[in-house]
């Protein structure tokens, strides 16, 4: 962990996307930062006008310049594909700039993993902390690059890790994630995906047995995920709902003090019980929703969680690592 | 089957919700229908406008008359409570009017399940059937009493029922279905949970592992079926993700042949393969589009069924029933 | 009016864009259509499934070719923008094929309005017809190229014209037109006006004072307008405020009367008094809703009126003219 | 004004519905805050869980009491029903606690005026502040009881206060205020009018020349004023468009001045000129922001305000108004 007796100078690259600009928001009302640049890679984007962050950052977005990344800063948000995050990284670490990458071209450890689902990231540096702050925070503290984890297996590893470290689940059964999520998730380049008319008043499937964020499911848990995200009509959140079958013996009160152990001091994650949490809940906010129903006699499982895609599945975890890594109170800006 | 030399004397009962309104609207079209009579059980809604329907349909929705749909009417549609539906259907059966009933009050056949679920409906009348159209035609062409199935189980067993007939399911795997509803599933009766802002911007789960239509579901399937039904901020229709493991032996060829042979001449059955279908597809209409991904070395197959709740899920599938019933072509009014 | 003994052959040009796929699936339901061929400009677009017309329509997009359609069509609906129309429409007319064309070619007069607005379109082609059917029907019988009116004119003109014609408008005090319209009146393309995230939860004003439907508008009322669309976040339909002041002497009564002489024997135009008409009502229909309130002591009056800009706003209003055209009853394939 | 040297001990009525719940919010992130209770005057509400505000506010929704308002309170927020607000805010004002009321119990101060819109609200205690904290800075700043402004006449006044102290207003033309408002300004209650299904796809205008939010507008404006409000399918927001035409002499240039003079200060109004804002610019935040397009030559003028009804247009507005009431700085909590 550093210590920063003034401000710490950051920069964030890939300002105009969504989750760029939730974190320039965000970074503007933290009393110990100095947003020093914001950059974006397309000259195109860099004219774009921010009109919501008016009056809450007064700069302007600069063309991409890697040599005053690294000469002053403290620390780099990239949020920025994964490719250009892995050209950008290792050589702003070399030179003492901390990395808080948003893209997954840092999460996977496994190097056949990683060719098949990142072929572009190349080989993983060594040290890379994954920033999933409630599970990794010892990591996160010391680390110079964190990798922050995708949205999806932000809310189910959340819902999940708790009691696979417990033994409570029963892992040859599998692992069903059946993921909703607001169209902020694909991004702000326009396509047909993205098109107001293809998405109001419907529901899509996508990636189904073949998305990406699998890989990060599967190499926390270490076991079988069957994941199927959905696009739904509405702008920022993820509700999952995740079918699992538990080990023999778990009763509900060793599901509760699972969670109840791994979550009741932890400032943003907030255990619902069974009254089910709902996307409205937490939109807008850095927090994750669990709740959960249970029928012993089928040892059937079903948990339901729910975060704001931009926040805690993106700018807003970024920021709690920033925190976290800063040894600052890690809820600065976030509550 | 009946014969109907002239227009058959329909009358509708519970007018004024969602169901009964797109009744009359489907009714309306239909050349060989004479629509003798709407009817409201409570006089409030009796007096509600109809807006959408003017010019469409020129009548007034009347108080509940149960001698004029005794004497008047060849057939009766029944979009009300399964408790009044239970208290109305048997009488009208008697005296020669047939019934197609919208609600839950004749669709299970177990004596047990029934009590658990419907509890206020009584002894199953002898002779009823259960209209999935596309699998018990037989049965509707000559019921007395149709008990018209509900929207979740209708695109639910749509997807499973070709697959469990040709033995391509291992029923021990147990089979999860989360399906995805739009609002208009919860009714016209105002509540918190049917309120905009509730639902505007969020998703939720409900009835987790305690839904009636499962009942429904496991009825058709002789298989355990874990059930999660959840609200998304759309007005018409679900999209159902069904996660099932396959017996062994089973190829995507066998899969892609069972459906083929359950649905190639179904004029309301659309199979889209691996280009999983949307609600977008199928809203105001009476389709159910199906298209499925199957792994076969984890055997994991994901189907993706999507259908209108108020059309195929309810009124259409009525008109459906009653076009088979009447010996009219099953796609009048409908297409 | 021609007559025809057997089915009309029918084309449509731009049949991937949202009033074309519209047309499509509104001319498959026509009994005495043929529809010979759907054509698009773009390899692209022709190339693109449309999952929602599946067993509606059987056939294929091809690419455009005029010299089939110059050959092949009794009539061709023309839903490309209007610059392709100006090129098409002139030479199929020539060789006898009769042309509805749903862009705003050849809806201008005027031409200094029309070099203003639509400098690529050239000259008006004598003969063509303003395709506003219920005012224009006509002219509507017998011409060999309609054009169909905008949709904001559509809801505008529908709105303001019987008060026109009576005498009931004070022209000096102008009149304002605040639309609210659905996005997918921006079109197919993606774009970031047209991606989701841009628009759920919001509402955007565009084209203020510089819309060029107020041409349309202005020509056929002989007024000056203010006209400002707004993009809501709906994907069918246009709500129209309207403002204006009433000539001296107007009453209440003489509205009504106006309004009632021009549409009381309209298939498709519903009066609703001073129960203001929503979107919900007309969406998915070829109805034009119309609703005011008078205040005769301020001589203010509001007219609200309410289309689907894809029905009666475009496709809808194209096939109307259609039926008219060819002598059909105007309903067919409407109701 | 008061100086706190402590915390300011506060509390809110009427916590359970919208505005309330924005405000604890708000509240739980101010520094120099005590919220010494949260109360409802309904046990129902009472007892209705708050999910959203669970880890930021450790309260619970108490019954209304109050005795305990004027003993252990500094200020009071009243987010109730103006009758309500009539009947407490008197009593507490006595007690020397202030009040801050939401409702529309004080804000006109003609007793026609009042006894037509607000009948229920008896005569307006003197002394009684409005609100408009950009306008009426000094009066917040001592007034034992504030008025805070309706969400409709916030964003209309703000864009029209200035025109019309400048002079630039042709007030004989009339102004016509066309607002577009989400769900959320219909409140909590459950309705048909605030049934999802009913506000989905559609748009619906209500209260034409009848609403009272009028009555505001025209007291400030001393102008009369053509109001309509519309309901759009979104959650949080108005967007109003406003048409006025400007007084003989006025140029694009003393318009931006008149604009800049009044708000080139103020931290939460922001200027966009010709570049017009939308809601999605304001969302979740306390600005409004204003943009205009001018054309000289007819003396047209169309304004687009923007707010987000429940903090703008309500809770923040209220905090704002707190924060100049006990001298803080204005953006505490609000940024």
């Amino acid at each position: 962990m550093n210590n920063y007796s003034s401000a710490v100078r950051v920069g964030v690259v890939g300002a105009t996307g969504f989750a760029g600009q939730e974190l320039i928001g965000l970074l503007a009302r933290h009393p110990q930062v100095r947003l020093e640049t914001a950059m974006s890679s397309s000259a195109d984007s860099a004219a774009r006008p921010l009109p919501r962050l008016n009056r809450i950052w007064d700069g302007q977005v600069e063309a991409l310049d890697t040599r005053r990344l690294a000469n002053d800063l403290d620390l780099a948000f990239l949020a920025v594909p994964e490719k250009a995050a892995a050209e950008l990284a290792p050589g702003l670490v070399e030179k003492g700039v901390r990395v808080i990458d948003l893209s997954g071209a840092f999460r996977i450890r496994d190097s056949a993993a990683r060719s098949h689902w990142y072929p572009a990231t190349g080989q993983l540096p060594a040290g890379a902390a994954y920033g999933l702050t409630e599970h990794y925070r010892d990591d996160v503290r010391t680390a110079a690059l964190i990798a922050n984890p995708g949205c999806y297996p932000t809310a189910a590893l959340l819902s999940l890790m708790p009691l696979s470290r417990a033994g409570l689940l029963d892992a040859s059964a599998g692992v069903v994630v059946d993921a909703k999520s607001g169209i902020s998730g694909a991004g702000r380049v326009p396509s047909d995906r993205t098109h107001f008319s293809e998405n109001h008043g419907s529901v899509a499937a996508y990636g189904v047995l073949g998305h990406r964020h699998v890989a990060e499911m599967e190499q926390e848990l270490g076991a079988s995920v069957t994941f199927v995200p959905h696009l739904v009509p509405l702008d920022r959140g993820i509700l999952e709902t995740i079918y699992v079958r538990t080990a023999p013996g778990t009763t509900a009160e060793r599901l509760a003090d699972a969670f109840e152990a791994a979550y009741g001091a932890e400032p943003f994650v907030r255990l619902t019980g069974d009254a089910l949490p709902e996307i409205k809940h937490v939109a807008w906010t850095n927090f994750c929703d669990i709740g959960w129903r249970f029928e012993p006699s089928s040892r059937r499982l079903v948990i339901v969680s729910v975060i704001d895609n931009l926040v805690k599945g993106a700018a807003g975890q970024a920021l709690q690592n920033f925190n976290v890594a800063c040894g600052f109170d890690e809820r600065v800006a976030l509550l």
